[in-house]
């Protein structure tokens, strides 16, 4: 089964799937807009104007603006949640754990997402909105800062401060919003491999046959 | 002799100096306002009735509010820039500079124009104002990517990707002014402790007695 060019075109077959499909359409359009023009430059003109679709039709999918903004923020934190998720459930050192969630948040923050989960500011979201984002961001800087402790603790990880490593970590990820393109020539998995191979040897030559920089 | 509480309170003495204690008193008021509430939120007027000064003084010293912002990243980034002038004339190993200018950098992101120069955005400068800030970003970038490279060359930073190590010690440097508050726990100098140690030695314990984390 090849998959429709747009999810307006679904054969009417299962209405909840055929909505789910159009709500994601509608928060990738909004995005790529919030991305190419900023978030105030946006209007919801815009975001239907790329979907071939009326405003009254994306009313069906999101309540305004700020709910769409909501929307992308939660969908790329998400991302970069489930990867946190399915490191915690793994069977790996700290260390290896680590890495598993460095690369789903490369992926995460090179994806249409990335620029509304960096770029974009809470204080344009109602204070709900932005308590519920800043709970999210908060529970993945908690889950880095564990996989942190416990490859302390189980050998993998060098002694440090676990909260600074965190947020160093985290900010290097970040930070790929305001450099990456789409047409650059790394993936985002390439630039992933890089930052590893940094994080975990960092820039200090490593003795020659030593075995420190080798998974434990 | 003790330091005046307002540039404005300055003895008649040496005018070209007190105009520019004046100017920096403004750039900096500004920066704080611009932190505070965001760009768009804060007016001339704001910052005129912080400094205790009517509007028409301000324009004496900056002909407009996107100039004040202009003068904010530059004053930030010519922080670093001196960072970076200072690691290029020292007479030591490619890593020691990086060092440095790591240093320097965290200074200056902690500083009141933090905020500035990673969360404002360019396109509300002019586009000849963005273009030099542009332009001195990339000095910035170009010249911690040849101090990797010199570190790779003589020995003291392992060999790696100079622009992706660039980018994740930058990215992780800017992403502290997301994160800092002045009433922090950790200083700027603390936070760079920390920084540079995991920069150097990376996750991966060291080999005990190896001299490879030692500066050659």
């Amino acid at each position: 089964m090849t998959r429709p060019s747009s999810p307006w075109n679904v054969p009417p077959a299962d209405r909840e799937r055929q909505r789910e499909l159009k709500r994601d359409a509608v928060i990738l359009a909004a995005a790529r807009a919030f991305r190419e023009r900023g978030y105030h430059n946006t209007s919801l003109d815009d975001i239907a104007a790329v979907l071939h679709v009326t405003k009254p039709t994306l009313y069906y999918y999101v309540s305004n603006k700020e709910q769409m903004l909501f929307e992308c923020f939660r969908e790329g934190l998400g991302r970069i949640a489930a990867a946190c998720g399915e490191a915690r459930d793994a069977n790996a050192s700290g260390r290896e754990r680590l890495i598993a969630v460095v690369r789903g948040y490369a992926e995460a923050i090179t994806s249409d997402f990335g620029w509304c989960m960096v770029r974009a500011e809470d204080q344009d979201l109602s204070p709900q909105m932005s308590a519920r984002i800043k709970a999210l961001k908060s529970e993945i800087d908690q889950d880095i800062r564990r996989l942190v402790r416990q490859g302390i603790s189980d050998g993998s990880i060098a002694a440090g401060d676990p909260k600074m490593v965190a947020f160093a970590i985290a900010g290097a990820l970040n930070w790929i919003a305001h450099w990456y393109r789409d047409d650059a020539s790394l993936s985002a998995s390439a630039i992933a491999d890089r930052f590893i191979e940094f994080f975990v040897n960092g820039l200090a030559p490593r003795v020659s046959g030593a075995t420190a920089g080798k998974s434990p």
